[in-house]
């Protein structure tokens, strides 16, 4: 990490928490609790990891209000987010500073137009009628078709493909390997034969999302597939053409949402779910991974299991397959002893 | 849209339709039933958005016989069929044009042959003796190994990865970040160590194929890997060595088919469906989304779940699932009246 | 395949087999046993193919000492092993052999240090500080972050991206699209936005590691994501933030594992299966394909379906569902049995 360090107080006055013991301590980086040597600050926020709390040879510790640690600690009602804060302190010094303008491998178009302070870094092709807003970067290896709009203090990894159209806003984040603007799946069948349905309309990405790597966002058919402002997309996921997705949302690794579903603000989606076409998720949803979900999900709902139910409902139909063994028995002693009152009353 | 517009008349002459109100209507764009504006020809196709048959802004509508609307129709048996011959001419205005000829930031081996017509666009790498087609497009960032064939009037989209031997046919469409021809997945066992089994079989993308982004078809171990005629397979699809899927299937986002299995004609696999290896689906099996297939499928069938059975089947299972709860109180109410029956006659 | 030849008895010595037949047979290829063709070798190790073994068209067979044949056979034990091999012999006849040294087009920074004998292909991007090691093949369209660590014998094949602080060991093989060291997915919320948690950890990839096409390791938040020595990952596979993955473990296709799971050692996990975070996976564990596991697995056991359970146990539940209907049938039939024995008590 890097050189610079901090006091435990400085730390503490930097995310507005108090510190429960030497506030002099040096701070020097950051480290996951079991990881976290001599002169690191950890931070505690699953109980799954208390445990570890007595035993951490970090220096000090984020932590909320009621744990007790023999450490030093910074006490604060959300320690995660505490952590988050210092830990951008020490991102800062190891960030990669990628140079600016246009590497001279790089295949710029006459016809684009790059803000001020843009980096294009080796063998990126920026198309025609393409616009990079200020301080984008486009690391390397990243394609930018034609019209594409790319806002600014954007930050867009190797290999990422964007297809003609798509339009990005601000402060997004586009992880390697991600595609934007792929054609929908969409066909039309005519005898045996499927006869490609144009995808003529385009992806548009709002400000302040991010896209995992490897993750693809189709085109529309006609209109726009949406993501709307600060949705968070992990890795591998599957966008499909006219999906439209809310505000705020986070969705896990391997997700796929078919065509046309519209996905409300701040729903919460686990890895691996996947979710029907034509279909409407509530606000502040949350499906559970590996979910199927074959239709509306009302808002404030939590669903699991395919195909996907209420969360509570899906448990208990769990525990009810798991207690099977038993009540298969329980039958088959009941079909004994009402065999033996039958035969007893036949017998009279 | 583009610039062009057509009368209702004539578009219902172009897809074999007949028009029911003003054949006179002008028509200068194309959009889905909430989206489109006035000016714009829609359809209608599924019946979940019948709602929307009379609020529409739309200009005219494309739909079947039977449906009644307040707008100006066209009337045709298969009106999405119909839809994308419409869309079809206007897709042509907006496609982008992607410059003839090889790019000077490309790299072509001196070895490789290129048809008439062929663009290789910037940043492409083609190698020793490949051979692409006339007319077919690599549009950028695309690897063609040693020994490719590319047929003609293909369209291979930016980060497309073709490694050695693979061959693909006519009218093919790479979407961008597809990978044909990696290595399959396979080791022996010697030890604990797993020694990996050499993959010198090749891909083979038959004629009229689609690929969506970021799947991968694997080369075979010994022989082909082979995806026939007319399929159409979507994105983050895996598609393991020795497959053999045949001609006009229709394969969701993020299926997975394991190695050797076979895929007969016509085959509809739905959306994160996985497939065992070494399994055989008949012809015009329909695989649910999600289904976790584990053993063979006959022709004309319909599975689902995990493990996947017969659909009417699972269907029964899953509704006799949610019945548990009732169930288990009628076994315990059978308990407890067969203990009266039994006191009364102990009793006795 | 290659012009090379062989005589039966040569390979057998080569594999510490014996001939049974004729050890003169001639061998020029090797296939499988349904495509074989005069003049190759095949083998047989799933019963399921057994059926082949006397239409098969090869001139010989590699299997184990129980099966009898009607051709000339290669006895061994591990008859699989055996055919790898064989394939090794004419695997290298077609290999493809990369040019070494650094392609024109290729962009390394003077502060980046390669070894002997290394190849840097078309089109490649090797940042400054990045090292590489003897005879390692970047093939083309590869990136090499800063300060990235590539061990030697190493083959990366198209549009890879390894970012900044990678570290690869030796032997390792990296297939096409492969993304190592992308952000983990991590946000602290605060009120209802999402803010990003800084990766500044990085990732590991041990000695004789193979990872396949398209699948993504993220870095870790702080400290290392881990896949230890011989573990092979199969296609777009997901590996989240601090996910240590221990020694030898096999992972099919579309796997998902989610943040800081750790996995024993010769672990093997089945496509399509999930697995939550924070979990640990003990040794030689079995995970069936599309298993959804959210809670610690023991050593040695294998677990399938969703929730994972015990695979016995699972099948018994699973074997219990399918009976349901019956049992509904049972349940019912007492009732009405029952019924009749209460009223034939009330008359009395």
């Amino acid at each position: 990490m890097g050189a610079r360090s901090y006091k435990l107080y400085e730390l503490a006055e930097l995310v507005g928490g108090t510190v429960d013991g030497d506030g002099q301590t040096l701070i020097r980086g950051v480290a996951g609790i079991r990881e976290a040597q001599p002169g690191e600050i950890t931070f505690i926020a699953n109980s799954k990891y208390e445990e570890f709390l007595d035993v951490t040879r970090a220096s000090a510790v984020i932590t909320s209000q009621g744990r007790s640690a023999q450490k030093p600690v910074i006490r604060i009602d959300n320690p995660y987010y505490a952590y988050l804060q210092v830990l951008n302190l020490f991102a800062a010094d190891v960030a990669v500073r990628y140079p600016r303008g246009v590497h001279e491998s790089a295949v710029v178009d006459a016809g684009a137009s790059l803000g001020a302070n843009v980096a294009v870094g080796p063998l990126c092709h920026v198309a025609k009628g393409a616009r990079i807003g200020d301080n984008t970067t486009l690391v390397a290896g990243v394609f930018v078709g034609e019209a594409v709009q790319i806002g600014r203090d954007c930050l867009i990894y190797p290999n990422v493909t964007m297809r003609e159209g798509t339009a990005v806003g601000d402060r997004v984040i586009l992880q390697p390997g991600v595609v934007l603007g792929a054609d929908g799946f969409g066909y039309a069948k005519n005898g045996s034969t499927h006869h490609k349905v144009p995808q003529i309309g385009r992806v548009v990405i709002e400000d302040d999302v991010e896209i995992g790597a490897n993750s693809c966002v189709d085109r529309a058919t006609t209109g726009e597939t949406r993501i709307r402002r600060g949705s968070k997309i992990d890795n591998l996921v599957q966008v499909a053409h006219n999906v439209v997705m809310g505000e705020h949302c986070v969705v896990a690794a391997q997700v796929g949402i078919s065509g046309s579903t519209e996905i409300g603000t701040g729903v919460v989606i686990g890895g691996q779910a996947g979710i029907g076409g034509h279909i409407t998720i509530g606000e502040r949803a949350m499906l559970a991974g590996q979910a199927g979900v074959t239709k509306d999900v009302p808002a404030n709902t939590a669903v699991s299991g395919y195909p996907a139910r209420e969360h509570s409902l899906a448990k208990r139909l769990a525990a009810h397959v798991a207690l099977l063994p038993e009540f298969f028995r329980r039958v088959k002693e009941l079909e004994r002893r009402l065999r033996e009152v039958e035969e007893e009353a036949s017998r009279k």
